[in-house]
This record gives C-alpha cells, sequence and structure tokens, in this order.
C-alpha cells in the first residue's frame, strides 16, 4: 500500500497539474447502465444478489459511470479525474497486475470545444504521468476511428462489419498478421483479398510523413472519412510538437482499440525498456456518444479521456526495486521513544505526548518495560531515523540521549530542547 | 470530494504521527467471513450474486476483514490504519451522513501487550483527530465491558442475557431510561427491580470520583469481572491525564456499545457544541477475540482500535461552510492562461506547455479564440489566484500581462521571467 499511494499521489498529482477537479461515483449501478457497453465482456460484470429495491452490479470501468453522472446531473462541461477501484471476474494474473478489483486512474475533459485541443492535453497528460512515475522509456500510439473506418471502407469491408474487423485489428498488440488475418476470414467471413489490403494499411506506423504518404492514396482519399481522419491526426501531431512530446508520439495504423464507444482519436501508451513486457499502461480516446446514451433526450456530451493501468505499473515499479533491493518505508515514524531501564513507560508517554503536540511522528513500544536492544532493533528494521532513550539518571537532571539511528551517534539533550533537536536532525 | 478528501487527509496524517501503516482488503469477503459478526444487523448485508465460484459479500465494516486478514496472514502484532468504504443496505439519512456506502476510517492496535497502554493510545487519536478537525467541543465517553458484566451479575441479571441487556443500555444515547426498562422488563423478560437497579447505576457519570464512589460499593465489588473492569478503569484515566485529554474524556455507565465482539475498554465520541446533533463520531473499543475466530486454531490477538464515522463530520462541516457561505475549491489551478485576441492558442499552448514543465498547476480554455471576459469570470468563479493574458503586441515585445485576479492589478512581465514572477506572488 506504502508503494501503491506513492503512486496514486504522483498521477493524482498531474491530474491537478492540469486543473482538473474530482468527482466519486457509487461502486454499484443500476445493472441496466452497463448493460450494451462493453460488448463481449459484460460477462466479466459482477453482479449483486437481488434482496429487493434495485438491480444493481459492481462498475466495470470509470468512464461508463462518469457518463451516466453527466448525463443525470445536466453536467455539460467539465474536467474531471477519478481515481477508484472497478471490478471484473476475469481471471487474475497476478505477475501481470491483472486482478479482479483494482485501480483505475482517470482523466477526462467533457465539454464542446475546438478539436484536438483537449485531446493533445491528454497526450500530455500521459506523457507527465509516465515520466514522473520514472518506469523509463515509453511510447504512446495514435489513430484515429474516421481514419480506420475510412480504410475499412476503401478496402470493401462492409459497413457492418467495420466494429468486428476493427476489434480484430486490436488484437495485433498481441498476436501476429497471419492469426489476425485468419481471424478476419474464418470468423469474420471477410474476403480474403480485402484482409490483404487491410493489412497493407495496418503494418505502417510514423508520424507527419504517413500522413503525406497516405494523402497521396487516391483510392483511401475518396473515403470522407479517411479524410477528415487525416485532417484530425495532422492537427493534433501539430499539438504534440507545441506541447513537446512529438518524440513519445506514434502514428500507428494498427491501433484500434477493443471498446464499441470510441469516435474520434484513440491512444494507447506501452513502455518499451528492457523486459517489462508488461503491455499497455494507459489508453483511452474519445467518445463523443456515450453521454447521449444516458440522457432522455439523447443530449450529446463530447468526451475524451485517458486511463492509467496502475496495476501494471504497481508491479513494474515492485519489479525494479526487488532487482534493486529495495525496501518500501510502511510507516513515516521520525522518532521512536525508547527506555532503557524498567517501569519508565510513564515517562515516556510523557515524552511521546508532547512530540506529537509538536506534530511530530512518533511511536513507542506497548510494553512497560521492553528491553533496549529490541527497541533499538524496531527503530533499525523500520528505517527510523531517530530514537530518544530515556534512562533514569539523565531524566533527574532534566535530559535523555538523542541517538542518530544510522550511525549510531548519541548526543544528551535538555528535555526543553527535544523538539528543537529533533527537527534540525530530521532537517526542518 | 475536494471537501472530503481533506477531512480524510487530516485524519490519516494523525494515523500516521502514531506511526501507522495502512493495508487494504478487497471491498468483498467470503459471505461465510461476515456471518454471525454483527447480530441482528447482518441483514443489512449486500450479498453478491452466485456467478458461480465463491459465494461473496461486500464488507460491511473494516473491523472484520482486519481481523480476518490477521488470522490468514498469522500476523500477530500490528498498528494499521484503514480508510475505505463500507456498504449496508440501510435506510439512508442524507442529513445525518447514513448513506448505504460510506467511509470509514479506523485505526487499530492488534498485538499482546500491557495493560492499557494501546488503548490509551487509541483515546489520544481520536483526540487528536477531533481537534484536527476543528469540529468544535466534544466528549469521549468511555466504560469497561468487564465492569457492565459485573455490574449486571450484582443487579442480577442471568448470564444469558448479560448480552441482550446490554444491547438494550446502548440504547440510553438516543431513548430514556423509561423506554429502555420498558424493553429490558417486556421483551427480554427482566425483574422490573432488576432492571431499576441496572437504573441505579447506568444514569452515573464522572472521573476517578466514580471510581472511588464504586469500590465502596460492597455488592458490586463481589464480582471479579467489576473488580478488574474498575482497575482497568482506573489506570486508563491515569494514562489518559499523561496523555493530557483527561478534559476530554468522561466515564459514563450508559455506554455499552452495540457490537458483540468488544471484550474490554469501549468508547464513543461524541460532540457537544450547539446545533450538531449527529450522535456519535468515533467509537470503538477492544476486542480480544475476535481474530481467534477466524484461525484454525483459535489463535487468538488481542486488538483494540477506533473507527471514525467521518460521513458524519462531512455533513458537521458541511453546515458549518454553508452556515458561513464559505465554497470550497474543487481544482488547485494556480494559473490560467488567457488570450486577449482571436487565434492566440498556440502561443497559448507554449506557454502553458511551459508552466505545466515548471510544475505549475495550470489550465486555459479549450477553445482557440474564447472571449476575455469569459476568461476572466472563470478565474474569478473558481478563485484562480493568477490569469496570464496573452495579448498580439506584448508576445511580439517578448512580454506577456500577469494579472493577479482578486485585486485586478496588472504587471508587464518578461516571458522568460514568466514562472519566477507567479511562483513569487504565490508566495514560493
Amino acid at each position: 500500500m506504502a508503494l501503491r499511494l506513492g503512486v496514486l499521489e504522483k498521477v493524482a498529482t498531474v491530474f491537478k497539474r492540469h486543473g482538473a477537479q474530482t468527482i466519486d461515483t457509487p461502486i454499484f449501478e443500476l445493472k441496466e447502465v452497463l448493460t450494451g457497453k462493453y460488448g463481449e465482456d459484460a460477462k466479466l460484470i459482477y453482479d449483486l444478489k437481488d434482496q429487493g429495491g434495485e438491480i444493481l452490479a459492481l462498475r466495470y470501468d470509470l468512464t461508463v459511470p462518469f457518463a451516466r453522472y453527466l448525463a443525470m446531473g445536466k453536467v455539460s462541461s467539465i474536467k474531471r479525474y477519478h481515481i477508484a477501484k472497478v471490478y471484473r471476474r476475469d481471471n487474475p494474473a497476478m505477475t501481470k497486475g491483472r486482478y479482479r478489483e483494482f485501480y483505475q486512474c482517470d482523466f477526462d475533459i467533457a465539454g464542446q470545444y475546438d478539436p484536438m485541443l483537449p485531446d493533445a492535453e491528454c497526450l500530455r497528460v500521459i506523457s507527465e504521468a509516465l515520466t514522473s512515475l520514472d518506469l523509463g522509456p515509453y511510447k504512446i500510439k495514435l489513430n484515429h476511428r474516421s481514419l480506420l473506418d475510412g480504410i475499412f471502407a476503401a478496402c470493401g469491408v462492409p459497413h457492418e462489419k467495420f466494429r468486428a474487423i476493427c476489434s480484430a485489428v486490436d488484437k495485433l498488440d498481441k498476436s501476429p498478421w497471419d492469426e489476425v488475418r485468419k481471424e478476419m476470414i474464418e470468423e469474420k467471413q471477410l474476403d480474403g483479398d480485402i484482409a490483404d489490403k487491410i493489412g497493407s494499411y495496418v503494418s505502417r506506423q510514423g508520424g507527419n510523413e504517413l500522413i503525406h504518404e497516405l494523402r497521396k492514396d487516391e483510392i483511401l482519399m475518396k473515403q470522407p472519412a479517411a479524410v477528415s481522419g487525416l485532417e484530425a491526426m495532422e492537427l493534433l501531431l501539430k499539438y504534440c510538437d507545441i506541447y513537446k512530446i512529438t518524440d513519445k508520439v506514434v502514428f500507428d495504423l494498427s491501433l484500434a482499440r477493443g471498446l464499441d464507444y470510441y469516435t474520434g482519436i484513440i491512444y494507447e501508451a506501452i513502455l518499451t525498456g528492457d523486459g517489462v513486457g508488461v503491455g499497455s499502461v494507459a489508453g483511452g480516446g474519445r467518445y463523443d456518444n456515450l453521454v447521449g446514451m444516458f440522457d432522455s433526450k439523447n443530449k450529446a456530451v463530447p468526451c475524451v479521456g485517458v486511463s492509467l493501468g496502475v496495476e501494471r505499473i504497481f508491479s513494474v515499479i515492485e519489479a525494479k526495486l526487488a532487482t534493486k533491493g529495495e525496501k518500501v518505508r510502511t510507516t513515516e515514524v521520525e522518532v521512536y521513544v525508547a527506555s532503557a531501564q524498567k517501569n519508565l513507560h510513564e515517562e515516556r508517554m510523557r515524552i511521546i505526548s508532547d512530540l506529537w503536540e509538536a506534530g511530530l511522528k512518533a511511536e513507542q513500544s506497548y510494553k512497560k518495560s521492553p528491553k533496549l536492544l529490541a527497541q533499538l532493533q524496531h527503530c533499525e528494521e523500520n528505517s527510523i531515523p531517530l530514537v530518544v532513550i530515556l534512562g533514569e539518571r539523565e531524566l533527574m537532571n532534566g535530559e535523555v540521549t538523542l541517538r542518530v539511528v544510522k550511525t549510531r551517534e548519541e548526543s544528551q539533550v535538555r528535555r526543553e530542547n527535544l523538539e528543537k533537536e529533533i527537527r534540525k536532525l530530521l532537517g526542518y
């Protein structure tokens, strides 16, 4: 938890730096709110027992509850972050950071704004978060749903198969093209020729030069969706340049994202360093129609957002610490109050009470007469920097011993100067 | 959420000051773990649907999961805090801060220690938390389960009725004695004489003088449970004196606490200021046998802890702010980047990018050409202290305008000095 809270705090700091407020939604939603939002994955939703009253399920992500909240509250613009747990009846895989209960860290911008301004900020937020977490090199893959639709149309995919082919393309980050091609042909009854045409597109990635190449593709440019998608990508890449993240992003035609609700730009961040094979650590995109699904008049609120997969990040950081042999402190104790003789517990209590009063983080043994060695050992094991040692004779002289645990240096301190001396040694 | 997070952070600060580490447990527990722990209230437990696999329920409090965690992990000593949500199918009452999903803030000390040392620290923790939250005057009522048992025995209550009579006494904070007496006699088939004897005890409260009085009660002193309970109380009051909270605590024989699992000292904090009628805001006690219920060999781990009812605290603080007409800021934005003419959005992006890079909390409009008045209004409404205003002419001279929102004072600042000037105005 100490490690996790450290990560979550860094993420929240980035979200707050971008002016987001935080909201909370209940852990449960009406079952009907979640129905029809997650495609095949709906089978992973945890349902509550019908005990009378509403039929409830545990939230599956933070995006659908956010959209429901906007529609119910008639909120037409907000920049919010939400760090909370979601629930999926999936097969857990501890080493990959896949759990049934796990944190998501979401940042979303809702509102009717000018093209790509909020979208570019989401990419900047991903970049700041991953940089601040010091996870090593990473790339943010970008693509656009309209462009994908334009490519599918140009290749001759029937319109009703767009989403199915899209979710086949989505598997390219885990499976080789041959397998994805097979799925398109065998499972999704696509013509082999059409699949091959798709293959020639989705293998391409790059930057502005890829946009120029695609602009020369006459068949593709006959698709209005492709034209508008490319225009959006071009503007986004320009904004990425202004936001100084050009070296972090890559325009990747194989990126498709599984969820149905994306309507514009989509993105996914992966770590590219050695031995961090954990797949995507952040993802998101634009979803302009989701809020409308919860509004009685179908009123849309355009949204774009990012979700950080912190469980994967936790496991990367844990592995890193394990390699270095480093331990995370689980408490923040600054000073321990110890006694060198028996029955000094009341004196210890008087002193620790003063330390708490002064706002210092302090603890002591709950035994009346603990052994000095055991007390000092506790301090070393828990990396407590300072220890106050009480002895009868010193107490009679109005003094205590202040010991620096690491160096074992000791000094006699007047009791009335104790807090001041402790602060000095702690450096504040 | 801004208000809530502020409260939770203050509470966590107190818990950490006392050297507690934090742990997390899943939101769901095996149904069998919760069974038989909450008496009549078990009907309020939220069950998950049986979708195959384990039979689960949502946690009802943080104490039972903590005890289960200690037993499963063979942890024999720990000082931990846990701030998380629990779930009860209760009738919500918004104004009283009673919800079906609500936060609890728990601090517990587990381990075999000397009498009353951890217990006194829990009282000190309550006191520090309530003081730091600035909720006005409060009292911490204290009692001891052994003493209550001794009193019941001395009055002639049959042993098998102890817990039932105890839960009747527990209602004295909400109901007058007459009603409680009626419940004892009519529902719990107690003799009227016995009930009256109990009444003469449970109406008493005080400090050390009450201990001396009870010591003179010969019938009571024939009960070993009463003798040991009084001894414990006396030691606790002495420790409270050392911890400088004597003026906050009151020994109150009417305090009984509803839960069955308490075995020693029990306590409850109430606000005593005007117009804050929200009942108890913190409570807890010693429960030495709960962990053993989850251990195959019945191995006990003595525990004592406190739970803060922060939802009630939230509603008290909300009411206080409403009275004063004060608003809580929902974001922490330090500086807004505005433009005075059209199409300066790329310049704004360049500047805000530098501000983020410098760690400043900054936001801007997502419109290419927002109106200046609308931008300034946003700053005033959201109490953003500073605004950088871009104008074409100033930009050509390498300058921007820096405006203090409250005073409307403006100054021209060289772009290269912008971050420095902002920090100066923010006071760091």
